[in-house]
């Protein structure tokens, strides 16, 4: 796409002082319009701080709070790049959401939490499952399009899937022979299903093409041009 | 309880820039903790920039997109004043969340969303409605947790509620004689139900309180004792 990057891979042991001041450098950097922390970080150093050292103009991965906060009120500058990447599939796919009941499973900051809302925002009915939910299955089976992002292989078997649904599978699993898989026991929900994201191939190419979708973006706001 | 109050009734035809300019002023008073600006405005007036105009460290409302984002991610400076005042009373009367079929009906951005946040941050499983909901009855048959936050009196009938459920009741209505109501038909609900908010004297008061506890915090916060 034409996109510069450059690639800052810390030693293990870099402290907390050593990123921040990074962080820093590359938020005063003109020719850096956005700034992707990889998480999670070794467990000596503070994740959050971290996250809020980036300026919110250049967090085009959409994890500082004022971002977080823009994405529940429904004002974006920078999409959640998961949980847009799955709109854009429903949109291209002229899948309406209004009216519609949505499950997602999981309840990330990340995936499921906004996930939530970019369906609300579109008129979906939303339900948000987690490990403690009880009657899952029934949840499951009543959802119009449900999303899964537990981590768990085949955690979504065809008993779960009600007759044409929608189904978007953003697990990043492995299974038993070490082959990339997700959520989904594809094989058996695919003929159930109306649509189906397959794993790899599906939500996870999504996620990046909004990532620079929003890096476009912040180069856009960074130089005055929206 | 001792706070100190200033009331600043500004007459209808007050500029963005007037208000912007007193908010500004407020921001900097060191007498001053919580600033809360009564909304809605008047129409040629922007909610919006004004309310991103309040110090994060004195928006007591938790309206700022930086406080609203700490919503989302359960990190709270400021509890949202009404699902935090929903949330104390459930702790008062030992109702767990845990697990609980939560129904939440309305998507605005100071009770809906922010209560389906506050519950599913307690391990409940959380289904947001609105005006777009099909089968809404259903829905709420479900729950084992009904908040009510939709503006219309008698909206929650009796049918609506599964027996032994928790109902509380956001609503702020008047009914046919102009009495102050809720959004739940109480006197039939209420021999349904194990739990109900009356309206007025139920959630009014805790939304009130919360208020309080969140200038408390403020203060404690500005002059460093928290």
């Amino acid at each position: 796409m034409g996109f510069k990057s450059e690639e800052y891979a810390l030693p293990a042991k870099t402290t907390q002082e050593e990123l921040l001041s990074l962080v820093k450098t590359l938020n005063k950097k003109e020719d850096i319009n956005g700034i992707l922390v990889q998480l999670p970080l070794p467990k000596h150093l503070d994740d959050k701080a971290v996250i809020e050292a980036i300026s919110p103009l250049k967090d085009v991965d959409a994890f500082h709070a004022v971002n977080v906060g823009k994405i529940m009120l429904g004002e974006y500058d920078f999409l959640p790049c998961t949980p847009a990447g799955v709109m854009e599939m429903l949109h291209y796919y002229d899948i309406d959401v209004s009216g519609k009941n949505c499950v997602v499973i999981g309840r990330s900051n990340i995936v499921g939490k906004p996930m939530a809302m970019l369906l609300l925002h579109e008129n979906g009915t939303v339900t948000i499952c987690h490990s403690k939910t009880k009657n899952l299955s029934q949840i499951c089976a009543r959802a119009d399009i449900l999303v899964a992002a537990v981590g768990k292989t085949k955690f979504i078997t065809a008993e779960m899937v009600k007759d044409g649904a929608v189904v978007i599978d953003v697990g990043m699993d492995r299974d038993e022979y070490g082959k990339l898989c997700g959520d989904v026991d594809f094989e058996n929900v695919k003929n159930k299903c109306s649509y189906i994201t397959p794993v790899p191939g599906g939500v996870g190419p999504m996620t990046i093409a909004t990532l620079m979708k929003n890096t476009l973006k912040a180069a856009k706001i960074q130089n005055n041009i929206i």
